[in-house]
C-alpha cells in the first residue's frame, strides 16, 4: 500500500517480533507464565503473535477489550481491574465466559458481594488486587485473604492474587525496589490466603520496567504490556535500547518558523503523558539528542542538539513518551516489513468500559 | 437511552447553548467574525449549533477534520495550520474546494510555493501565519509581508493573516499580555502585507483565554474553540467557571482501598495534558476542593479534601483539564437534556491528516 499522509503510526515488524520472542524465552527460562497485557496495542494481530510465541492468555483492563478480543477467538482473558459491576456489565461478564476462560480483579469485600450478587455463573474466577506501593488500587497485601474469603463464602472462585508495582516507572534504583516490593507483597498476600484456607494458583505480577528484577520464584505469572513496542519512557528509563523500539510516529517537518524546527505529529497522535523524569514530549528515533520541546495538539517544536534541522518536508520518526496513549489515538496501525505496509486495526481503540 | 457504561462523556446542552449564544452575542457586538475552532469537539451536531447561532465558517487544524465537516455540508472553512502539502494532499483539498470555500495556513516561502506548485485550482486562499508570541508556528510579522508576496506571484490568493496567542493559557496577568501580543503581531503583519500591496481581508485571532483582552479593533476575526464546552483548565485560569462547564466525565467509584478514592476515568478518557499551573489531572464538577492526584490509563485517585469520600459504586462527574484532548478519545458524546440522552458521533475524532 502508499505510504499514508503524515503523522501515522508505524510498526517495525522485525523488532517486534524480536520484542516479542525475548519475553516468551525469559518467561520459559524462568518457568513463570507469560500474560501479556494487550491494552498496549489493542490489536489482535500482535495478540496472536504473542500467544503464538507462548503465552498462557492476555491480560486487559476492560470488559470491551476483552469482549474484542475474546470476539476474534482469544479464549483466556484476565480483566486485571477491580471492576465494580452493574447489571448491565455482570451480563457481559457471562457472555465472555461463554466463550473464554474469564478473571476478574477485586479489591474490596463490597466489591465481592456486588459481583457475587449480580453474576449467574461460578465459571468468572477472582483475583484479589493487592498494592505493592504504587498506592493505586488493590489492599494491603496482609488483607488479601479478608477479600478472598468473602469471595469463596459468596460462592465465587479464588484464583490467586495480582500487584502492579507501577513504581517501578522510576529512574535508578527504583526499578529493582519496586521490584522486591512486588515480590514481598505477593508473597505476604499468599500467606493471607493460605491463612485463610485458600491456596493461591496464580501470584501475577509484571511490568516492563520491573520485569529483569522479579523474584520469579515468587511470581508465578507475568503481565508485561510495553516490552513489545517500546516507548520514549523505556528509553529514558534505560529498559529499552533505541534499535529496540518497533514504534513510531512517522512525521512531516511543517515549519521552520523562527528558526524552529515543527513537526505535525502533535499531543493528538503522540498522546500528552510526560512523567517526571522524561526529558521531553517525546524522541527522535534517528536523532538521539533532540527534543520536543513543546508540544500542541498538532505541533510538536524541536530542539535538534548540535545538528542541523532537518529540511522542510522531510519525514523524521518520532518516538512516543508512552506507547499505550498513542496506539490508543488512532484507529490503524501500519506494520512495515522490509518497507511493505499492511494495515492493522486498533481493534480495541477506546474501549473504555 | 440507557445510561451508558462509565466512563462516559456526557454534554450539558442547557450549558452548550448559553456558551456557543454567550461567544455569538460578543462577536455580534464588537462586529468581529466568529470562525469557531471545532477541532475542540470534531462533532457535526455543536458545529451546526455554532453556525445557527452566527459563526461565518469554521475553522479546523487538519484536511481530515475540513472533509468531515464538509461532507456534512459545512461550505466555508479554514485549516489554521502551515500545511506542508504533497500530491496526495493536494488533491484532497481541491476535492474540498469543490464544495466548500476552502483557506490554508501558509508560514514559509517554501511552503507557498509547494503548495502553489502543487494546486490545481487558485480557489483555495491562503492566510499567512504568524507569530504572537508562543513561539510555535508563524513567521515574524514583519515578515508576512514577503510569504504574502511569494504567494500572490504564485498566483495564490492571499486573505489576510492570522495568529495564535497559545501563551493565553496562563494563569495571572500572562492572558491579556498575550492579548496585547495578538493584537499588536496582527496590526505589524497588516503593515507588512500592505508594503507589499497587498490590502488583507481578514485579521484573524482569537483563543478561550484571550478573547476577553483581545482588541476588538484591529481583529476581525476570532477562532475560539473551548468555549462551547470548557474544561479544567479554563476553570482553574478563571477564564469560566464551574457552573459553565458544559462537558464533564461520568466516573464510578471503584475502590476504597487504602482509604483512596479511586475512579474509571483515567487517561484514556481524560487525556493525560497537565498544565504547569494545572493543580491536578482534572477536577471534580460537584467537589471543587477535590484534586485527582494520581492518573493512569483507566485510574484516577482522588483527594477529596475535607469531604467525605464518595461510596464505592456511586458516580461523579470528572472535569478533564483539557477537553479538546478528551473529546478525542472517543467515539461518542452524550448530550444530556433534563436527563435525556442523545449520542452524537465525534465524526472527526483521529482525523489528524
Amino acid at each position: 500500500m502508499a505510504q499514508p499522509a503524515t503523522p501515522f503510526l508505524r510498526i517495525d515488524l522485525v523488532r517486534l517480533r524480536a520484542n516479542v520472542r525475548a519475553m516468551a524465552d525469559l518467561s520459559t527460562s524462568s518457568r513463570v507464565a507469560l500474560r501479556p497485557h494487550v491494552k498496549t496495542h489493542k490489536t489482535i494481530e500482535i495478540g496472536r503473535l504473542q500467544m503464538s510465541s507462548g503465552a498462557v492468555g492476555i491480560t486487559v483492563a476492560t470488559i470491551g477489550e476483552a469482549e474484542t478480543f475474546a470476539g476474534h477467538g482469544f479464549d483466556d482473558i484476565f480483566i486485571a481491574y477491580p471492576l465494580w459491576l452493574h447489571r448491565p456489565a455482570a451480563r457481559r461478564l457471562e457472555d465472555l465466559a461463554s466463550s473464554a476462560r474469564v478473571a476478574i480483579g477485586v479489591d474490596s469485600v463490597e466489591g465481592v458481594a456486588q459481583a457475587s450478587r449480580l453474576l449467574g455463573t461460578s465459571d468468572i474466577e477472582v483475583m484479589v488486587e493487592v498494592d505493592s506501593g504504587q498506592h493505586r488500587s488493590g489492599v494491603r497485601p496482609e488483607d488479601a485473604g479478608a477479600v478472598a474469603d468473602t469471595a469463596r463464602r459468596a460462592g465465587l472462585t479464588v484464583r490467586g492474587a495480582f500487584t502492579f508495582p507501577g513504581h517501578s516507572y522510576a529512574p535508578g534504583a527504583g526499578r529493582a525496589s519496586a521490584a522486591a516490593q512486588e515480590s514481598a507483597a505477593l508473597a505476604a498476600a499468599a500467606t493471607s490466603l493460605r491463612a485463610v484456607g485458600i491456596e493461591p494458583r496464580v501470584l501475577s505480577g509484571g511490568s516492563t520496567p520491573s520485569i529483569a528484577d522479579t523474584d520469579l520464584d515468587v511470581v508465578t505469572e507475568i503481565r508485561p504490556g510495553v516490552y513489545c513496542l517500546g516507548d520514549a519512557q523505556q528509553w529514558e528509563l534505560g529498559v529499552m535500547k533505541p534499535a529496540q523500539i518497533a514504534l513510531t510516529c512517522r512525521a512531516t517537518v511543517v515549519s521552520h518558523a523562527g528558526g524552529r524546527v515543527v513537526l505535525d505529529a502533535g499531543s493528538k497522535v503522540l498522546g500528552a503523558d510526560r512523567a517526571p523524569y522524561s526529558t521531553g514530549h517525546g524522541r527522535l528515533l534517528e536523532h538521539p539528542d533532540a527534543r520536543i520541546v513543546m508540544l500542541a495538539e498538532h505541533h510538536a517544536v524541536v530542539e535538534m542538539g548540535d545538528e542541523a534541522p532537518p529540511a522542510l518536508g522531510s519525514k523524521v520518526d518520532v518516538v512516543p513518551n508512552h506507547v499505550c496513549a498513542a496506539v490508543n489515538l488512532v484507529d490503524t496501525l501500519y506494520a512495515d516489513e522490509a518497507g511493505a505496509l499492511r494495515a492493522w486495526p486498533v481493534a480495541a481503540r477506546g474501549r473504555n468500559s
